[in-house]
């Protein structure tokens, strides 16, 4: 019989125990800070109908690198993001949730386009968002801001120091109208930002003269990008607003007690439900990893299933693309995620066997983390041997004189020192 | 336009906040003892390679039952349990892995079968699993049976006492050899056996008599269900080896601590996998839950993907059939699970915002969970609604003379008792 693959799909991951306790204590973390700020944990499902994960209006690209099935008559397919199914059950719970509702979810999405640095098929997002009905003070915004900044920070000692970046869609909004330009103009000036760290400059600007065809509007259009919003000042209202509204709110970043704000009107995040400030963050040391979370502002969450209308601001943390990307990179020194025993039990002897089964059940009992070595059929030789391979810090040998006087041989990996005590003496030496 | 629907997808999984927290505590107690018992975490992929999860051996009715879809030309499906990737992720890393290994997982499973009470599409299992190569001393089944009490334990106050039936797949075969059957007997056997509790004696009788057509086997095999192994002690080398072992192996859980454990041949885990002794946990208080944890020894766990021979010991814990079942029924009281904060920050006037954002910041730095109503278009009258319905046990209320004097007025929600203090004495006595 041919043997099947032991390889998991392309772009899906598959970590060895030391990198998974890696991630797992950065996600534990994070998902503390998010507690402590609030937010309601949801676990939503990760198959929708496919009515639900599709639409027409501005995401064409999403449905070819959806994994879409059928089960019965029922089209469905897996989650791509977190926001779909969160307005799908706010909407849905409008009476059983009390507004502003803080949500957050760490969840698995999947994406099946092509694998590329970073990018995985099937990965762990961790979503936070803010949600109100009709209104929604953009303090809220500065809020989401200030909490990401805080997940983050309390991994700082692998991330290193982050820093966001705020844009404004309502600015763009105002230059545009100011500039005079047609729908179909700003949609592709819209596509054409959201590709430009992709693209070299020369490429930019060819692709903008093709847009505008008014080298008096490239150049406004392009001092954006060199000098932000200084030169639209006191040109329209609605541009006016817009400045006002970005200037005010870096000053409610601070309040919040943000760290490394700064304004970025190259930052749009795309052609998605947007309408609102929008902002990425980065990792100083890590700048391959890209954006490490963005997010932003939506003026209709959920307008697809409900006439009620829920404004939010929300944002995901990239947690996959960051912490497996780092866990398998060997930039972080893994080795106190080697071992996960601070005992590993050894028995001498079958007849020894009942007396270690119950030192093993007490130390676990004392919340001493503790494995045993219970096949007895094996030499001493390979039960010290696996003692040193789990990287156990103490060896808690049980031989017959162990039994006797209701001891164990407590050694210490490390040092080689051996000492005859108690199950209870042994629990306070080895905490 | 046509709203979307709000629900999910028959058999899908969706709770509000309060219930997630429920559920959410007693997962994190569970694994918190399957970290102390040195169980390695893995987090494997939910998608899996059409080949691996289908195997025509004895798992035919699978097929039916799972999400299979094609994304290019690669056939690929959701995972119906833990085992199949377990079995993978081993194999492929033999020489990454310390063995005696314990393995843990808690992900979601897929089944696309018909929904019954109890029964979800898409829902959580916790695994745990304990292999090795070669060889693999039945004192670890004994330790999975253990662990999982121990996880059980750590919620009882919700789930109440359980027990541990214990059966034995050699007594079956080697009472079916004494008796003479031929293979397909054997094999109609155990898939009556495995239908025994959902169909009447009547019928039962009326199965066993087409299969064996000989009123003094069918007698012989129903004393089984009636006085367990008693009659057939002394009738076969084969008989008493595996009445042995299963009696040996009870005095090795009470060595363990195990509680509640008794024999009962009955258990024979259907037509999976299971080669040895297998078990079966329920809850003294819940019978309607069925089995909430099964498993047992399967002496070839990876023989699909790898010619070296790994033993295991196994078992899945129906996570989501016992707490997801028991957050829904109404026979929980989760009224401690409604709230998750501590202080409701409320705002007078907008002036006083940058303040209170800072003292909201201290507070969440302190780890006190707490959350604030920023949007001070809003009357106070909404604000201390807000404070009541999300179950704050505190407010901090802000206002001119706050801001001045650096403080807080301090609101107790239950008694209204309030009380001006600064950030680090409110923290003091929130704490």
């Amino acid at each position: 019989m041919d043997l099947k693959p032991t390889k998991p799909l392309s772009g899906f991951i598959e970590l060895l125990p030391a990198q998974q306790r890696f991630v797992d204590a950065c996600a534990a973390r994070m998902l503390g800070v998010l507690r402590t700020c609030g937010f309601s944990y949801l676990d939503l499902p990760a198959i929708e109908r496919a009515e639900v994960l599709t639409d027409k209006d501005n995401w064409d690209e999403i449905e070819t690198q959806m994994y879409l099935f059928q089960k019965g008559d029922t089209k469905m397919g897996l989650r791509y993001d977190g926001t779909v199914g969160l307005s799908r059950f706010v909407a849905g719970h409008l009476n059983n949730l009390t507004f502003p509702f803080r949500a957050s979810q760490f969840s698995k999405r999947y994406r099946g386009e092509r694998k590329q640095r970073g990018r995985y098929r099937e990965f762990y997002q961790m979503d936070m968002d803010i949600m109100d009905i009709n209104s929604l003070s953009t303090n809220y915004d500065a809020e989401i801001i200030s909490v990401i900044q805080q997940t983050l920070n309390s991994v700082s000692e692998f991330i290193g120091d982050n820093y966001v970046l705020v844009g404004s869609r309502p600015f763009w909004d105002a230059l545009f109208n100011y500039l005079g330009l047609t729908a179909e103009q700003k949609k592709e000036i819209f596509i054409l930002i959201d590709k430009r760290e992709k693209i070299d400059g020369a490429e930019f600007d060819a692709w903008l003269a093709d847009i505008l065809k008014d080298e008096g509007l490239e150049s406004q259009v392009k001092s954006v990008f060199a000098n932000g919003y200084e030169y639209f000042q006191n040109k329209s209202e609605e541009l006016d607003a817009a400045i006002r509204e970005l200037t005010e709110f870096m000053k409610k970043l601070s309040a919040m007690g943000v760290k490394n704000a700064k304004i970025d009107l190259s930052i749009t995040r795309g052609l998605a439900y947007y309408t609102g400030l929008v902002f990425e963050f980065k990792l100083s040391e890590y700048p391959e990893l890209g954006t490490a979370a963005g997010g932003g502002r939506y003026a209709d969450l959920a307008g697809k299933f409900s006439k009620t209308k829920i404004i939010g601001v929300g944002a995901a943390i990239g947690f996959s693309r960051i912490f497996v990307t780092l866990a398998e990179s060997g930039k972080i020194d893994l080795s106190r995620f080697e071992s996960n025993v601070d005992v590993a039990v050894l028995v001498m002897g079958d007849e020894n066997l009942p007396y270690a089964m119950s030192v093993l059940n007490d130390l676990r009992g004392a919340g001493v983390p503790s494995v045993a070595f219970l096949d007895t059929d094996k030499k001493f030789k390979n039960q010290i041997e696996y003692a040193d391979k789990i990287r156990a810090k103490f060896s808690a040998i049980i031989g017959t004189d162990e039994v006797k006087n209701k001891q164990i041989a407590l050694k210490n990996m490390t040092t080689g020192d051996q000492v005859s005590v108690t199950v209870p003496d042994a629990i306070k030496m080895i905490k």
